[in-house]
């Protein structure tokens, strides 16, 4: 079924204790739409980029039969552009720079041919952004967010707008305490899902996942992963894996839910072996079943 | 078969930030015989205790059918006391007060009946007693081990030259990174597997625990608390299901391993909800097979 994607595109200057690089491919509507590439057909991308972006970019997506006639470049414009540094624990990270550019004054239109899609990714963008883009569509079969501290912090009514009118939100265990004040994350999780998202997943990084639903939780393990190369997007990947799914599926319920996890899973733990979505490009549809069946067997228990 | 335990028989005085009690029957032999009882039978205890502890307290293990026969009783002797205070957290402690007493000079003796135990659970005591026991014993078919930050600091050469001998230790995450100098618990694991037991579980709190062996990496989710009581002796009630189970399947395979590793976690989810073994004193086999059920859910994956 139709996925609609909306999120930002930007270019990356990433260091980390071991490596650093300029000028990446990245942004959460890249992420997002080549991880559900994986799964989805007919995956319609929103966002905006710069002249400064090139065909080159834009063929990337194209190539992959993702359709980017959503995408509006800005004439005389500059991408968005991101820089940050990874401390040692490869966790946490100092923005060393944010230029928002052509991001500063985006204003989302969602094309006709866009606006029935049955499946919609919010990527980590404003929260009145998302909101205005639920303003342009027909009702949707399933509608995730995706959201960070920034926005926790800084629109937290806009941010609860959005939420009331969302199926789904993706966040990590820091975030849910931060938007629950809630230091327990089972409390987090039900004083969450009230604000509207009946489905909650909760990312704990080394830990794996946990998703909330009305039939229960499901807890989602890691890939026991010795390295992480880049923690850049492995978030977006996430997302989505875990849309690119269900959209596949067509039908989300608990089974198609805890699958949709461990796809997520699967996809985050693809894109921390190389910088941006480096690792995502080279990647065959071979080695995500492979590792998706990693994951079943990480938490297999025999009848 | 038959399941030897050796371990402190304690009083503790345990303070939360939200109740507080005297004179707790606890100790790691306490814990571990206790909730290895809820599966096997002939279970056979080793500690020490003073003339305090008393034949109230003694009964209560007699009428469990665990054999205290390996109980020595000091005359004019005194009860090892521990005393702590909880944080906020109800994860972190400051030990209040220690008293070794009668443990201070323990020199476990093995009763002649009990040296041919097909199932050893070396509790948290000092890993120069550990070793003894093993010294006073036919070779048994599973020995586990049990060991805290105070020795992996204070004895670590003694502590490897036990873990040489053994076939699976339970430790947790921050006790492992302590023990291999290494922040990843996958390298931990690796590094830890190679000092001696090919077993090995890191437990991680809220996030469940890791089972390493031979054939893989077993993720055991956690049981979604929203209150902990009291988290005084869980780890120990971890090892008695855990060993407990085993003892009771007779065999030691990787399904009986994760099995073991999801009993384990249920009997310290229950060990949690009061102070001391008191909810394990009240607790049925229903409710045991039940909230295992529940773990088998968390992670459960329709084929």
């Amino acid at each position: 079924m139709s996925l609609l994607v909306i999120g930002s595109l930007a270019f990356d200057d990433v260091e980390t204790p071991f490596a650093k690089q300029q000028n990446i491919l990245a942004g959460s509507g890249t992420f997002i739409s080549i991880s559900a590439g994986f799964f989805a057909e007919n995956i319609q991308l929103v966002g905006v980029v710069g002249e400064d972006f090139g065909e080159k970019n834009l063929n990337l997506y194209r190539e992959r039969g993702i359709d980017i006639s959503g995408v509006q470049v800005v004439a005389g414009g500059k991408t968005f552009r991101w820089s940050g540094r990874y401390h040692y624990d490869m966790n946490s990270r100092d923005t060393l720079d944010t230029q928002l550019n052509v991001l500063a004054d985006f204003n989302p239109v969602i094309p006709h041919a866009y606006q029935q899609a049955k499946f919609v990714c919010l990527g980590n963008i404003d929260p009145v952004l998302q909101k205005n883009v639920l303003g342009q569509i027909s009702r949707p079969k399933l509608v995730v967010c995706d959201t960070m501290n920034f926005w926790i912090e800084g629109k937290p009514k806009e941010l609860q707008e959005t939420l009331a009118l969302v199926d789904a939100l993706i966040i990590n265990d820091s975030e849910a305490r931060q938007l629950s004040k809630d230091p327990n994350l089972i409390k987090s999780a039900r004083i969450i899902r009230a604000m509207g998202p009946k489905i909650l997943i909760i990312k704990k990084g080394e830990h794996g996942a946990l998703l909330f639903t009305d039939s229960g939780i499901f807890s989602a393990p890691a890939y026991p992963l010795e390295t992480v190369f880049d923690p850049t997007g492995a978030g977006d990947c996430f997302a989505g894996g875990f849309i690119g799914y269900l959209a596949k599926a067509g039908e989300v319920n608990d089974q198609t839910l805890r699958r949709a996890v461990l796809y997520g899973s699967t996809m985050a733990s693809f894109c921390v072996e190389k910088f941006g979505v480096e690792r995502l490009l080279d990647l065959t549809p071979l080695e995500v079943g492979d590792r998706f069946q990693s994951f079943l067997d990480l938490s297999k228990i025999d009848d």
